[in-house]
């Protein structure tokens, strides 16, 4: 089993220079391989059957979550900006969880936004909780310190400085944030939490 | 909203014995209560309104996957015991997968019992990947660190100190993870990954 | 360059029994063990001229401080166990300082036992910074994060499940760290704060 | 005690400049108020005398390794460019002890820039570790992550995206670190050395 650099239907988009997002789709495609190299090099040293070969094989395998989560977090933040930004749909399932958990989805988007302000770098993941019917918005350090277990991911804003300092520097976080969203396709977001109700 | 501490219809044990399932449960209640203050305190922090606050919120909001996760993958692990140990089914859709990926059923269980030799303290845990149809087996370390973003649980085995301390010394690994094993309800297992092909 | 397994020479402890003891050097002899192993395996892996070694060099080379530490925290641990048990020096430099941070010695005392209270495994660890004239005590998970960078260390206090799981429960842990203070010998710590006054 | 924003006297850099070094010391300013601010909380909270307040303060210090080694990383780093660049001393106790593990001075540097190639953000750290006698380079992951227990720091070289960020695009790495070798003043390095030997 192989993973492939996905290529993202990207429009051109507000606030992102074409420079930024090629540098950053270069780091996604560093990912991938590395997704790719883990299990591959488990294989052969297990394959050479020397017990001593067994401690390189855990040390490999404890990175793997790192490049998994930057494979797969880069995959839900790039897919979020495919073919056009759309508003919030008013009468979706997920504007009524957001509501019911943030007062309405003006304060869902502001909640994002403050938790943005963590400091260090990682991401911004909000997540539906299907046993406790409820959205989590949480931020996770590099890409594997906090991802909360099991829980499907609806939304992910990237909060590394290589996210937006080919256009911003950090003390101008906020307007890579307003770029982030003036982006954002919706209609993805919704669908992802869609698909967390049929389970 | 609030989670609660859910009770485990566990039968009796082989090689765990009550006292170890006692503590065990006690450490649990912990985290669902840390689950539960961590929003509640940074509801109060927020009503207060001060500026100085949002760094004691990111801070708090920082830890929710610990306690979180901390919470949810005892939930995994003690289901996984309820009623009653079971067989792995030959025919399930997991043994197929598992055959797939790993050779056989056997080689399935004797992979987790490698992974299960990291050192240092966590969990193994197997995940379905929906979008790759695949099997992940990592091993996170605490209950945060290295889960995979996203993906579904299938199968978590404890691996911090207090899981066998009551009854194993951490020279005897080895006989807590037999136990593990013969105390397995597989249908739980089976239905979680029947639950990722239906989304 | 190799490091050996030191021996301890430890009295009879109060309130941790001979076996909780032994259990607890001989994971210390794991640390040592792959401390050496690491760069072994590096070195191994380099000579094979293999561009794609590097990554695994790299994975190996992360976990070193994990290791480091498992070694080097035991030691400080042990060591300050080792003759046998005094009190205070209530005219000791350490004494004086920890007036000056914390208002007296004891109150220092009731601050290593607040901060041994923190969730998670790890230690307490109580440093010198000499650039600043004063001391910092902190909790550190596993044995590698949030250790305080270039600081030496004047007091360990294990707070990992293995070092107490022998003879009390994790409910219990107050019992465990009353038993760590009525064996702790002061002179080793005054002495390691007094050696940073030197430099 | 306040720690203070420390003014680095430093010339003007090759390959390196005016806006990145002033964006960077920026953030460095951010760790300071940070590592004040820490401590501060926590006496506010101590003082509310309520036992509530203790997950806080407790969640609160289990950060403050990020902030003061982002602090006293910074620390390190910026001081390794006061005044100006020096060749190394081949004469040096540091040019002695180099060269016993690594071969020759130059082995050295190359050997740093390997580690600087390990994946993710971090630092490159070089210790001395005077009970053994010996040199460590690791990477840290983050500013907490992996630090060495109790050993004196060297030599920081920073790996954060937002080091280089303002000059350099990630795929540019090696020009940045061509930079920061061509910048440095081993003479801090060396007497930074000369100070573990005399404890």
């Amino acid at each position: 089993m192989t993973y492939t650099t996905k290529t993202f239907n990207l429009p051109e988009l507000s606030g992102l220079s074409a420079k930024q997002i090629k540098v950053h789709l270069g780091l996604y495609a560093g990912y991938v391989k590395h997704v790719n190299l883990i299990p591959e090099k488990i294989a052969q040293l297990a394959k050479e059957n020397k017990l001593e070969n067994q401690y390189l094989i855990h040390e490999l395998r404890r990175r793997f979550g790192f490049e998994f989560n930057g494979m797969r977090m880069h995959e839900y933040y790039f897919e979020q900006f495919e073919n056009e930004a759309t508003e919030r749909n008013a009468n979706s399932a997920l504007e009524k969880a957001t509501t019911e958990k943030y007062g309405n989805g003006e304060n869902f988007i502001a909640h994002i936004r403050e938790v943005a302000g963590s400091r260090g770098i990682g991401w911004v993941v909000v997540y539906a909780d299907p046993r406790a019917n409820t959205i989590h918005t949480v931020f996770v350090n590099d890409h594997e310190v906090g991802q909360l277990a099991g829980l499907p991911v609806l939304l992910a804003l990237d909060m590394w400085e290589h996210a937006f300092m080919v256009d911003y520097v950090p003390s101008e976080k906020a307007s890579y944030i307003d770029a982030f969203f003036a982006n954002l396709n919706w209609q993805t977001i919704e669908a992802r939490f869609e698909n967390t109700l049929q389970s």
